[in-house]
């Protein structure tokens, strides 16, 4: 848990006021910076201590075999792991003859601050030595959302009291030891040992360049530094570079209030095919261009690149500066993760620690692909046709499991499932739908007909093939999607999962649409008029299990029929219940870990009656412990869609500050990206009540008392649209583009340029709350924000 | 597969005459003897050429780490694997100059017999050395059915046509070096290197002692050999012992017609607990003892325990000789296997062979005991002693599991849940209820009330605790069990089993009962009548799924409704399935691997109708493709039952010839000793249509139009009955004890001692033959006979 007397509440910035080091390991995935191709933790600059040092480039991971006490046929064989890369963030300084080390001497003052809208992380730290000697640190660090091979880092000391031996170390470091896990939570990463090979190292003046390979999975990474010096003329400097180190030292004595600085220029680069120099020139000319650009080039550039993306996407608040904040930092953060990852994939954790082996899951296509496709749609579109460029894995898998099409990975970075416990892997097909929906949601919001062809059309027809042989017509004609698993990791290998059906249904009328829009691409895939019969045929027949006698879905037949869990015998000791109670268990009992049947109350709400929704809600309700930070943003737009408006707001604070307040203690090895995403999804689709069935724009937007004013911005077929919610009214503007019709409430209204239209927001329905398994409430959001305000 | 060619049929021998490499392997498992302490695997006297070296000592094993792609809470950590101890089989021979083995020179003569009355194996093998000279080599191997700790092997060695130089070297050697093993059939057992650490190593004239212990399991193994010399005075004996070696060598120089011999007499132990001193001593003292009775002794001994076993346990077959064969050959391994295992587990290859690691599963309560309970009712009780050794691990393992009572496991040596993959293992959880089925009928038969009050009642309850525990009574009181596993490997975790929860019905009733029965007893274990009354409301209101439209039972909720199994697309190498496709495809089809609502329409046939049992036998038959050899003899009985006599007798062949003919092409790893004692369920319970529901003896005899006639022997509370089945008739004779009323097609029938009571055999109803999955049909008895006899 990070204390929040270490943090202060700002609106643009995550500002660390004391450094705690029982959550230095939290706080460097908080602060970490990532442009989607690199990613650097918040790891202080001078190395140690750490919580655990992390570099990474997306896609490069480490292979090992995945062992199996009873090994069975399909089993993937091989895992894949992400690898901490050269690390470039190490700036170690000795001062006289000490080095510099917070845990020594006294740290008379520690400041770092995350700002959302300069992309920097800054710190200004003032310390004493053992001996007495005392400096004052300032370092600022970028990854560059501009230049996508790039990251730079400004570091300055300055004796405060006497003059000082200064010696600054800045470093390109490989194979860092690592710590040794201090748990064994199934959710972390695979440690790995020394997992890069020395291929080159290199020096000319105070450029240094190391080229290394990972051992098995054989991808060549390289990374290289330049600097500027910030000295007297007395300043002496010398680099070297052998094996895994690469070290420019520079020297100097320097006066009280004088400063000794260096710029750091980083470049990396990788690659699975390119030769040595091919590399080692890559990021050479990328370290030119970074030096070219200057480091206040590298800051203009990452506050333009930012200006524009919250000019799209920043979502503001009235009324819970906590919040606000919180809202910003997992928009910043989801930003991060996706910005220049251009056909990679976004890992759940981003590239902000190793978490779930640095995996990407659903999490992308459902949680965080919405936010893109309405804010930065490149980026959306690049993680889409990551998905396209996996399509002949997916294939293969699916040829490897008996069926047709494409069967998505449930965990991969490289396209490869990698899922070493399929009832919770493999069997999680929704997937696939997951794709094909984020290809849906992605064609309507942006009408980019250059996409569809070039990759829509292939996926949804390929996630179709798929459904269609996975799923079976029954005697009585209904089409069954049998042993599967659905979002819900508490239960597994059930039949007909109304999430997983309903998904692929709009999956294979999608499909069907596409393919009969786009007739080349589809013909060129082999698709005739037949197969979409087929497709359209076991859309209209799927099957959607509904219990009669207690009003309600069952999550997947049979589910209502199952044992309740005992939540009277659990204590807050009991969760998350996956560490305490073996998979049979949960799985056989109404408890779910996560949305399941309301995330499809969500994503197919076109599907239900109100009614449904507001009893399979509550029903869910009583039975969903989030063990998963893939719920609470859910459970808010479901609780605001049926008229729990307080809930919502409960759930809306878990989900935005699932990191920053470490709620699943696991922000150590990363944030939850998806989560993050959530919260807007939370502020977007939960107050502002935004859904987007079948290409039309609708809002049902409501606020709960707390919130004064909820405005957020929209990216729509090449409009610019605001949306701004108060107590009792919403206005909608166009702020660019063709005019719009949308509707309010079901209303339809025709926004035209520049021109508020505002109505009325009726009252929500009365329901009573529902109740959540003892000990699993949300936390009241009005509380809790104002015990926060008052410390 | 093992040529017929290879072998002659004798109904009381199996007989190899001639030597095939091919199948080494193989015939090293069904010449495999056993007294359920030790098992000897046929390896060849001179150790090579061999398949797989084998011996074994029932409950000595190494434990390993499983390991997990990806852990999750309630995995068994650790794995038990049988261990090939130290080898005292090996006797080899150096002819003149050269050593003998039968790949080289030529071996004019070969023939190994396995006499299932004498219960020795013996051979003759003429071989001429690549220098020319010839010898006879004959040699008998025991394993001692009177004295459990003992073998003895008698060796003799004949030249034929010239003096020769002879060199016997009789051995124990410890981590024999095994072969590497060709496939990775999941079936197998795992590669151990060098299991043994020596401790000790003894020598005393002829007598040589080696004790070792288990490098991670820390078991204490000590094996010791004694000999006896038959040569002339010329002969030298020296015996030596060091590390993983003990070896006599005996030198002589033989005429033509001379013979140089021994008698080795071999002694093992082991213990968990017992210092070096003492193991060494209990085999020390064994040996003795074995010396002292002698070779004739031992030969004698063991005919006379088999005669007493034959006496009570064998089943005459007129009309098909090499099914009689076969029936005596299962009898004979069932037998070997438990015979002497005294409170140790019965494994599923008995002590022939590594195949599943040596683990035993339910197979031992469910296909063996009850052979045993009504013909070697000691070795039944001895068994379930077994399991009631091991109730406090069941005890700790269900409380793992966050349930009450006991959850034997689904594979083990030493008690320990040792399954790697839970849906198919630990989720399995009819196992406990098979044991206390097994109890229930042992208490039937026996009325053993010094076992009941000792072990029964304990058995019974903490069985009807897991029940209790492990379902619940849903809205409209149903009793439900979700989540668990079958007997049918191809399902996994489904709701309302029809075999668990009908055997979970009896094991309810039955502990209800004995609580009654034994209020002492079920006081001492905290039983009152509120509990009693919770398991007789449970089995009460036992959900039983019954599809309605179909008019059969699903085996499990949802099971007719899923996809059928695309069996025209198989070809004979698409089994078995679980080699070919993943546990996914399997789970969610309508194909089964081996009987499971069929079981339960066998073992509570009194749960159901005739009609309902043919429909539901004729259902499944087209559905199963006995990939398992836990299946024929279950269709074997129920084909019977409703009427397909010609289909039960090609079942019954299968289950009686599954490791004589290798059906399922791993009979190398060990014999099939469930399938072996299946073939007389699949005799007394298929053709005798002998029923023993609610403790009630009954009979519906019917024989197929090959068998002339069936006659087979009963153990029955202290009664020793004979049954004889003709074409039109049968006869009940009491042999001995106290009048007894059976039911012969549901008429009471009173039997008084010596005198046969008659009654006709009606004709079986007539019913169309059911089909099975198209390449799955059993092998035709009929023609399969006679192209065996034609050959």
């Amino acid at each position: 848990m990070i204390r929040q007397s270490s943090c202060e509440v700002h609106p643009w910035e995550i500002r660390e006021i004391e450094l705690d080091l029982d959550v230095l390991e939290q706080m460097e995935s908080v602060l970490a910076l990532s442009n989607g191709h690199i990613g650097m933790r918040a790891n202080l600059d001078e190395g140690e201590p750490h919580g655990m040092p992390g570099t990474y480039l997306n896609g490069v991971y480490e292979a090992h075999p995945l062992p199996y006490a009873e090994p069975a046929y399909g089993d993937p064989e091989a895992g894949q792991t992400v690898v901490n890369i050269t690390d470039g963030k190490v700036i170690r300084l000795l001062v006289d003859d000490e080095p510099f080390d917070v845990r020594y001497g006294e740290l008379r003052s520690h400041k770092r601050v995350l700002d959302m809208r300069a992309g920097t992380l800054s710190r200004e730290t003032v310390w004493r030595s053992p001996a007495g000697q005392a400096v004052r640190l300032r370092s600022v660090r970028l990854v560059s959302l501009v230049q996508r091979a790039v990251a730079a880092i400004h570091f300055e000391v300055e004796p405060l009291e006497a003059p000082a031996r200064l010696v600054i170390q800045s470093e390109l470091v490989a194979n860092l030891q690592m710590p040794k896990p201090q748990h064994r939570d199934p959710r972390a990463a695979r440690a790995l040992e020394s997992p890069l090979v020395a291929e080159h190292a290199g020096q000319h003046g105070e450029r240094v360049s190391l080229v290394h390979q990972t051992r098995a999975s054989r991808l060549r990474v390289g990374a290289a530094m330049d600097h500027l010096i910030e000295g007297t003329e007395a300043t002496e400097c010398a680099a070297e570079a052998a094996g895994d180190l690469g070290r420019l030292t520079v020297t100097g004595d320097v006066s009280e209030g004088g400063t000794l600085g260096i710029v750091k220029f980083l470049a990396y680069g990788w690659s699975a095919q390119r030769s040595l120099p091919s590399v080692l020139d890559q990021v050479e000319a990328a370290l030119a261009e970074a030096r070219h650009t200057g480091w206040e080039g590298l800051l203009a550039g990452q506050r333009d690149a930012l200006d524009e993306f919250w000019s799209r996407a920043d979502v503001v608040l009235d009324g819970d500066p906590e919040l606000q904040q919180a809202v910003r930092f997992g928009l910043f953060h989801a930003m991060q993760a996706s910005a220049r990852a251009e056909q990679r994939a976004i890992p759940a954790k981003g590239l902000t620690g190793p978490g779930y082996d640095g995996h990407a899951f659903w999490d992308t296509e459902t949680f965080v692909l919405p936010m893109l496709t309405y804010s930065v749609p490149d980026a959306a579109r690049d993680a889409l046709l990551w998905r396209h460029s996996t399509l002949a894995l997916a294939r293969k898998r699916a040829a490897e499991l008996g069926l047709r099409g494409a069967a998505f990975p449930w965990r991969t970075i490289g396209g490869e499932e990698c899922s070493g416990y399929w009832p919770a892997g493999t069997a999680a097909f929704h997937v696939t739908a997951d794709v094909a929906d984020a290809v849906v949601r992605y064609l309507d919001a942006t009408e980019d007909s250059a996409f569809e062809r070039y990759a829509g059309v292939e996926l949804l027809v390929e996630s179709a093939r798929l459904w269609a042989s996975l799923g079976h017509h029954d005697p009585a004609d209904g089409f069954r999607i049998a042993g599967v698993t659905g979002p819900d990791e508490y239960s597994a290998v059930a039949d007909n999962n109304v999430y997983t059906n309903l998904m692929a249904q709009r999956n294979l009328v999608a499909a069907a649409d596409a393919a009969e829009r786009n007739q080349e691409a589809a013909e060129a895939l082999g698709v005739d008029d037949a197969e979409t019969a087929v497709w359209r045929k076991a859309a209209e027949a799927m099957v959607v299990p509904w219990d009669e006698q207690l009003g309600v879905h069952p999550q997947a037949e049979g589910f209502t029929r199952h044992q309740e869990w005992d939540f009277e015998a659990m204590d807050s000791e009991s969760y998350p219940l996956l560490l305490h109670f073996p998979y049979f268990d949960l799985y056989r009992k109404q408890v779910t870990k996560q949305a399941d049947l309301v995330l499809a109350l969500h994503l197919r709400g076109d599907a239900f009656s109100d009614e449904e929704k507001a009893r399979d809600f509550e029903y869910y309700e009583r039975r969903t412990v989030r063990d998963s930070s893939l719920s609470a943003c859910t459970q808010a737009v479901l609780a605001a869609e049926v008229g729990h408006v307080e809930l919502a707001y409960d759930y809306f604070g878990e989900a935005a500050l699932m990191d920053l307040h470490d709620l699943e203690h696991n922000a150590a090895d990363g944030v939850h990206i998806a989560s993050l995403a959530g919260a807007w999804i939370a502020a977007v689709a939960g107050f502002g009540g935004m859904r987007d069935h079948g290409g039309a724009l609708e809002f049902a937007p409501r606020l709960p008392e707390d919130l004064g004013r909820l405005s957020f911005r929209l990216l729509y077929r090449g409009r610019r649209l605001q949306v701004e919610v108060k107590d009792d009214a919403a206005s909608y503007t166009l702020l660019s583009g063709e005019p719009l019709e949308v509707r309010h409430y079901g209303e339809p209204l025709r926004m035209t340029s520049g021109e508020p239209v505002s109505r009325d927001v009726p009252a929500p329905p009365e329901r009573e709350r529902p109740s959540q398994p003892p000990g699993r409430e949300p936390r009241e959001r009005q509380r809790a924000w104002e015990e926060t305000a008052s410390q």
